[in-house]
């Protein structure tokens, strides 16, 4: 039954119960984490082989000492591996350091010049919008380089993509859009094929400086037998003449270490030969030895596959874990809606409106950290107070559980407490 | 005898010869390349171990994963070495990824917006001290920002501070200066104490806002059994309480491997705090693992010093060939003046005023790449036409020979031309 069909005696009950509970939870003097999307040590297990691999042999087949200076694209193997992980040319991709967000900053940092001097013409800030809920440090980028963003929801299967062309065709000045394609963060979204062609045309309304960050993050993460498909963006772009428009992104933090894989930027070879141009004032070149390690171990597409999977090993009974403890408590109650990702780091669920806030409080005060709410949200915002992230990857199956068993008391006390206030 | 004193005829006979030295040269297809700083393979085997040293143990003192996310300041163990590296304390000290030149640049960027809203209120460019000759990529970093570059000179033993103290009296918008206090790139000096002690001064003249970008890149590697003592800057800033006028880099690039090392960034605390918040919108940390393998390989500063002697003894006979060809065929020529480095990676060669882009351009088309002219100088503007940076590492001793023998000939070539059309 519903807690909102609940007579006023029988939620009063029902707190007593709860406030126990909880009373009881915060004796117990927990410390669990459940904030952020951190692999777990057996995860990075997977990956030990790694140090050490190269014996000694530190040339590539075209003669280059990998130990040695240069090469700001990043050596031939791992651009071959990165375009078959981004399903580009490896013309169109540079392999970077450890970080992918690093590689995304300095694409907006290259960009933001053209763009505040098309906002000093129009005298109208530089936007960008931004898919929500989504990546906070996405965000966090806009607001270093105080670029405005704006709010665009999801349908049910994905971005809503009337209300991003309509935005696209009013305000010339949005610059960019961020995205998480595939078992998107934090709601597990993998966009359609119809949506990636649409997307496609974005760069056709709204001009050539016009930057989709698709951000392919969670790509080979799957968590189910039948892996979703995410139709080729960049295919369709180049038909579209709209090849400029795309900027992809992968990694291997959460293949390998999530400290230190290596980054991919793809994107059409003149933006990558601009980009690579303005890296070039700031480094010689990332870190080459790093690249071969992975090319070493990885191999390729058909082997990076088969070593997900020993991760997905780990990593299904987690997400298993989530839905059974969420359902038994809260599947009846009409107080929360969460995802049931197919692949990916994390878990979306809305509360009820208005108490989100709440849930995390009480949840910290009872030893168990969660990311804060509204931090999938740009400017930290979601006016709804509703969405939380739960990041099961990095705590102990045990861990885990009791994380989940705090989680649901303080979002049953926080609705119960709601639905008696109002 | 100085060519300056030989009579015409004497100087016709002579280029009649090198005419045919040069002719000769050049139908023997050389291509041989002196012109980057690089180490060479022989180098970069002495640190092969540094793969695989980890052996699969991956936790610091204090329980820290360096495979995972996080801690953008660098591992502890990494922080002490660096700070060992500089004279620091550990918490002055950042460790970053591959590359000490990114830190440069961000420590740029993280400043611009403040030096810019300076530049709007007072209506005068940003601008940025150069000792010259000096490195060519600190100039690019102040190219890409719009930084206006002035140059300084050196004197005998060490950098004009009379001149710098005037322009920073008289100019508030200079808000920064490029140093290579030790075996400077690439003229070879160390800054004496008393000069140390007259840039922990600067600040005071130049306000809050400057900043003394000081490269200690090649700190440890020495070239005699005395090695160059360099003042502590840190401590004298310190005591004068400029301690956020100083910015103090190193890295280990030209000690493992040049392109897979790490780099060490040392400022005051206020500092480090505040570039700390303004890289975190780029990178969740840098890579802990080789951090790790870092400390691991090099341990302390005196078994990196018995590193350094191994670097040592490979080096040495390349920068004696150097002095030897040099002194035998240029000697008593008048032509040319170079400098006998202590330490570093060059050998800093003045011709006789207007003829350094004519020799460079001669060893080019006779298979010889050297440093274009100018390059050392910002804008790559030198304006008495004579400085070449020689870099002797990477090459073999036969190859470096040879690359020399080309070289004399070169100058000869361009020197006795230019004394004939005068």
């Amino acid at each position: 039954m519903k807690y909102s069909d609940f007579s006023v005696e029988q939620l009063e009950q029902r707190l007593g119960v709860l406030q126990d509970n909880y009373a009881r939870i915060k004796d117990a003097g927990l410390n669990l984490d459940i904030t952020r999307g951190k692999p777990s040590a057996e995860q990075l297990d997977l990956s030990n082989g790694i140090d050490g691999i190269l014996e000694g042999f530190f040339l590539l087949q075209d003669g280059t000492d990998v130990r040695n200076y240069g090469g700001i694209l990043g050596i031939p193997e791992a651009r071959q591996l990165g375009a078959d992980i981004l399903s580009l040319q490896p013309s169109e991709v540079l392999v970077g350091g450890n970080s992918s967000l690093s590689l995304m900053y300095n694409m907006i940092a290259h960009m933001i010049g053209a763009w505040e001097e098309e906002s000093r013409q129009s005298n109208s800030k530089v936007k960008f919008l931004c898919l929500v809920p989504g990546f906070d440090r996405h965000f966090t980028i806009c607001e270093h380089f105080d670029i405005e963003m704006i709010n665009v929801g999801f349908l049910t299967d994905g971005p809503d993509l009337d209300t991003i062309e309509v935005m696209l065709e009013r305000d010339p000045m949005i610059k960019g859009i961020w995205c998480v394609p595939k078992y998107s963060n934090p709601t597990g979204h993998t966009y359609n094929t119809a949506a990636v062609k649409r997307f496609a045309q974005l760069g056709k309304i709204a001009g050539p400086n016009f930057r989709i960050m698709w951000d392919d993050a969670y790509t080979v993460h799957h968590l189910t037998d039948t892996p979703d498909e995410l139709h080729n963006l960049m295919q369709e772009a180049r038909a579209a003449g709209t090849q400029d428009s795309v900027v992809m992104f992968a990694s291997t933090s959460k293949v390998t270490f999530a400290g230190a894989g290596i980054a991919f930027l793809g994107t059409s070879m003149d933006n990558l030969k601009a980009f690579e141009k303005f890296l070039s004032a700031q480094v010689i070149g990332f870190d080459k030895v790093n690249q071969l390690r992975h090319v070493r171990f990885l191999k390729d597409t058909s082997n990076l596959a088969a070593h997900m999977e020993k991760h997905r090993h780990l990593l299904g009974p987690k997400f298993d874990l989530v839905q059974t403890k969420l359902e038994a408590n809260l599947g009846k109650r009409g107080i929360a809606k969460w995802t049931k990702p197919r692949g990916g780091y994390f878990v979306s669920l809305d509360t009820m409106p208005g108490i989100a806030n709440e849930v995390v409080r009480l949840a910290a005060d009872a030893g168990v950290k969660l990311t804060p709410a509204g931090a999938t949200y740009p400017y930290g915002l979601d006016s709804d107070n509703k969405n939380i992230r739960i990041a099961p990857t990095f705590a102990s199956l045990d861990k885990l559980g009791q994380a989940l068993d705090v989680f649901v008391v303080c979002l049953e006390l926080a609705a119960i407490n709601k639905l008696l206030s109002t």
